[in-house]
């Protein structure tokens, strides 16, 4: 059989690495596949001289690039939803497979990109795109198919993790934290993308749609950062048996799916507690399985190269056997999707921790937990804290709730003459059922 | 298209597990399918009325069974060497795909039943086989695909797991938690297969084939139980900072592969130290993903059949998809094994763990410490420990050396006429890179 030729697109870290990996292990490679790989063509405008590029054709039109005929597979690694989107629309309108790491791009329009490659009979391959070398896809579409998802939980932003896991160990600031992850190379000049959840929220609409085989629906995802997460919650998490994760969670309730980033108490004893540093982790609760856990890095030139040259690997073997190059596994894991709602905030149960500064004014608590009483939302813990300065923060830990009735209680409280700033709520999953 | 069908061979827990998976996920299973399953016949001599058995057929010879026309694949779940093996012979020979849990059949007849699956052009799926629940199968020959595997390492049998658990957590002797194991119904009545880690030896010998590309070579993993292993050296391991757990270890070496299962003391903070009672794990070190770690339950009917059930639908897809049902994935994960020796024991090197019983005569110390020094044994860290009855025991870490020159030096220290008892070895792995 000839070999299956590939274009590569974008040269950065990723890209690099997919044609370094390529380079290093072909004859491992080809002892799975059976068939020789070709890298016909790269697209780039910076220079790679530390790069083997001999015999491959180079250029900056990227567009040009996926209209040759010598290209079987296009690997899309040039990151953003423009110019990206044109041209992974314009591979596929010329037949090509493509494989991309572009959570954002196909987390925002995945539903028309999808649609596009399955009339045009091609695949769209994605494991790059959620947790970098973590086999996640994989493993939700394929190896968990026989189950029900109930839910999964993830940790799938690395620098996000790197800062709460400092914070954590070191008692320092956000800010602190944050700066030193820019310097690390952890995190962008713009952090906004990882810190405020965007990232997560791009990464779990994608797992979201393949564990329940609803559409992808980014802008239904509740987001929540972890800028606002003070080292003191952090300690009086801890104190509590806690640990403050900033998860990704999708979970199907009764009148829908739950689909929401946002920092979260987990007990210590949970093995997402566990995963520390740029690590990622997804915890996935099955029907039949039960819970299962994924863990691995996250981010990287390396790990992501993994998951990419992965599925080119997968698509190789697609087009040596099937009789199109169809491929055999749905690309959004089921074959028809289900519009399933996707709940509202206010519709979500969970359950609270919460941090308010008083005054030390006799019968303030007494207050908030008539307030809290009186919504029918129960205490399960209470910290007595030291007094800091002239106030005192009372930290409550509450059994889950709606949390339309969590609202109503904080603006009541918040009302109280004795609070002082805002009310932190921060989210509590036990993880168990 | 019309159904695929199907015959469950054994109504065990495993067996009853799969039928009621099918039934009640038909669903969801068919949404990702996009083609209905059917169960045809069962092979079963124990009646089980607690199961939906309407409109199957049901016979207790086996044999007959795999040769109907209306049979597309066939699932083993009646576990054993004989008949088992002749029944899957007379699948393939007819054609049938096959799916089976059975490890000790493949580990011990892989290379054969392979074999005869490639001419026939039809495929045996074995995710059941290991670690139940994870999808480790799918994850090694595909999800990594990219990779070298350098190495990995597995808790890979619960019930061994559990008991090194109790016997951590509650200082209790090794024969007490195998009773209440067996009350529990975790481990059997003869507990050999698994305290004596052939069961962790057989599920080893299917992941160092997948992972390295080599035939299937049960006979050459060294074997070692946990039945020897006393609560004083599991309290040993813990205050010098590890954990002792019975894994499954298959590494890359420069002559080799190690293939090892024993009892292993791995630092406290490795992933793998954490996994506790009766749940499995698999780290896997490759060379461009680095390490992963793969975690859930490893027995029982759910998990057991939630992989079955994983194997019929990707069977399903592939007789749907590929020209021939062959499917697209090598059997063993390489088109073409390679023959890499295994590294016989001694050859093998590793960090160890001894304790010496001496009795409290100045000099022994120094003795013992001479003849590692003389065979360039470093030694890592040494336990002073208080006198129990009139015996001390040594407790002495070593750096890596190979085996062949710590089997000379233990023979030397049980010489000293001060030694008292068996010198106890347990291996020790930092697992980092």
């Amino acid at each position: 059989m000839k070999p299956v030729r590939l274009a590569i697109l974008g040269l950065g870290t990723v890209g690099g690495g997919v044609l370094q990996l390529l380079q290093e292990n072909a004859t491992e490679i080809k002892r799975r596949t059976g068939r020789e790989i070709q890298i016909t063509h790269v697209g780039t405008r910076r220079p790679r001289p530390d790069l083997n590029l001999e015999g491959i054709q180079q250029s900056d039109n990227l567009l040009e690039i996926v209209r040759q005929p010598d290209v079987d597979i296009v690997v899309e690694l040039i990151g953003g939803l423009h110019p990206a989107k044109d041209i992974i629309i314009e591979a596929i309108k010329h037949g090509k497979q493509v494989v991309t790491a572009n959570k954002a791009l196909l987390a925002e329009h995945g539903n028309e990109l999808f649609t596009l490659a399955d009339q045009h009979v091609v695949q769209i391959a994605y494991e790059a795109a959620v947790a970098g070398g973590i086999p996640i896809i994989k493993v939700m579409r394929e190896g968990l198919a026989a189950n029900r998802i109930n839910w999964l939980a993830g940790i799938i932003n690395g620098t996000g993790n790197f800062i709460l896991t400092e914070m954590r160990e070191k008692g320092r600031p956000f800010e602190d934290v944050l700066k030193e992850a820019q310097e690390l190379g952890y995190a962008e000049a713009d952090p906004t993308f990882d810190v405020e959840g965007i990232d997560a929220a791009h990464k779990l609409t994608l797992l979201a749609s393949i564990a329940f085989g609803i559409p992808l629906q980014f802008d239904k995802v509740y987001t929540e950062g972890i800028s606002k997460i003070t080292a003191q919650d952090v300690q009086y998490a801890e104190e509590l048996g806690f640990r403050i994760k900033h998860l990704g969670i999708a979970r199907r309730a009764e009148k829908g799916i739950e689909l929401r980033v946002h920092p979260t108490l987990i007990p210590k004893e949970q093995p997402l507690a566990n995963v520390n540093g740029v690590q990622n982790a997804i915890a996935v609760n099955a029907s039949a399985v039960g819970q299962t856990m994924y863990y691995g890095p996250g981010a990287g030139g390396g790990p992501t190269a993994s998951a990419a040259v992965a599925d080119i690997i997968d698509l190789v073997r697609d087009i040596s056997y099937t009789e199109d190059g169809s491929g055999t596994i749905p690309q959004l894991a089921f074959e028809s999707l289900k519009d399933i709602p996707i709940l509202p905030r206010q519709e979500i149960t969970s359950g609270y921790y919460l941090r308010i500064n008083v005054e030390d004014l006799t019968g303030v608590l007494a207050d908030v937990t008539t307030i809290l009483s009186h919504l029918g939302i129960s205490i399960d813990a209470i910290l007595q804290q030291p007094r800091l300065k002239n106030r005192i923060p009372i930290v409550i830990m509450t059994d889950p709730i709606v949390e339309s009735k969590m609202d109503e209680a904080i603006a009541k409280i918040q009302a109280l003459p004795a609070t002082h700033g805002e009310v932190i709520r921060i989210r509590l999953e036990s993880l168990e059922h």
